[in-house]
């Protein structure tokens, strides 16, 4: 079977990091799409987008020939295929663990929503919280409910926004619910099994590369992470 | 001169993408350091910590011969070194500009303190919310004072936790007050002049790569980004 009509039997070839960069190709695709762009080349998507030109061919190339010669690539339609590979062309349903500020600010992230993530629910223990909802409609359940909910609403991911001290518990709460991939917020590591994937967002390293570039002293534009 | 004398000079040949591997390993030496450990080899670290054993060599190489054959890395001393090279040597002074549930989770992040940034002050231009602090105690002034702190508070990065239609407006205030870096969670594409240092973070892509996982199904363990 040619590779370019199987996208998703070829994902197991592609590396987390590669997904990252898809993530960020399709950001920019959509961003071409809005504005009414039909093709693209590598080379002006790489100047547009702070991209590298080699990079986006070699990542396309998994995926079959897409790149026109003298064309380009077809926008819409590799818009098609990485939303395929990445897996969002169905709802990807995300429970937020934690009310607190950084809680609320993920439940409403307006980026979350744009890309077809639906924020189902968020969970705290403290039940003064319970019952209210954020800014954008979120309604927070007891943490209690959260077995139940996960069953019912089809929870595919848990977004772990709660003090480092109770981290570890509320991970185990959501694994043990049967949730197999966790987006971690909290300082500090966190242990789970083999088959859960954990992804850990560390909002230092941001601006550690800013401190970085401060402390060299010469201007290099803009990154994207 | 030797350059393992020398680590800020050759920090220059550091890729940004460098930089935040570098970032990545000093958190994993605090960590050794803290439980007491003095040496490490790269596959020890590679190992405990989800990283690349070559990478990890590779990007050291950069700062001279730290490695000492059959013992590893004096744990402290790269530390040190690590630290220097990141500009973490001094104490970065940080603003955060936009006092919503976002603003306030960054001013309050653990991670920013732990590593030795400190965050100077919140800004908002919400006049009911100056006056107030965050829960870790940082204040949220006017943004209409953003210039004079700038320079009386010596700001190094501006942080961007504003809606995204009022984006562009607040980092063109900061960069008009002489800030040479920031940190962008709005999503959406900031235009900045060439001098200007802009990361832009966006935590969608963290969830794709979570439903990237979960749409080819198989665990491959835990992802630090």
């Amino acid at each position: 079977m040619p590779r370019k009509n199987n996208p998703r039997a070829v994902s197991d070839q592609v590396s987390e990091l590669t997904a990252g960069r898809l993530s960020l190709y399709l950001r920019s695709l959509n961003v071409l799409d809005a504005a009414g762009v039909k093709t693209i080349s590598s080379k002006a998507l790489a100047e547009q987008f702070h991209l590298n030109a080699a990079q986006i061919r070699k990542d396309l190339a998994y995926f079959g020939e897409f790149g026109i010669r003298g064309v380009g690539y077809y926008v819409k339609e590799l818009q098609r295929q990485l939303r395929v590979i990445l897996g969002l062309d169905r709802t990807v349903r995300v429970a937020v663990l934690g009310a607190g500020n950084l809680g609320m600010a993920l439940a409403d992230y307006p980026g979350f929503r744009q890309e077809g993530f639906s924020i189902v629910a968020m969970f705290d223990a403290d039940r003064s919280k319970v019952g209210r909802r954020s800014r954008g409609g979120v309604a927070i359940h007891d943490i209690a409910e959260f077995r139940a909910m996960v069953e019912r609403e089809h929870i595919d991911i848990a977004v772990i926004a709660v003090p480092a001290e109770a981290a570890q518990q509320v991970v185990d709460t959501a694994i043990e619910a049967g949730v197999r991939a966790v987006l971690n917020f909290s300082p500090g590591s966190l242990q789970v099994p083999p088959e859960v994937k954990l992804k850990n967002v560390d909002l230092t390293v941001s601006l550690e590369s800013l401190s970085f570039f401060l402390a060299r002293g010469d201007g290099d534009g803009t990154d994207d992470i």
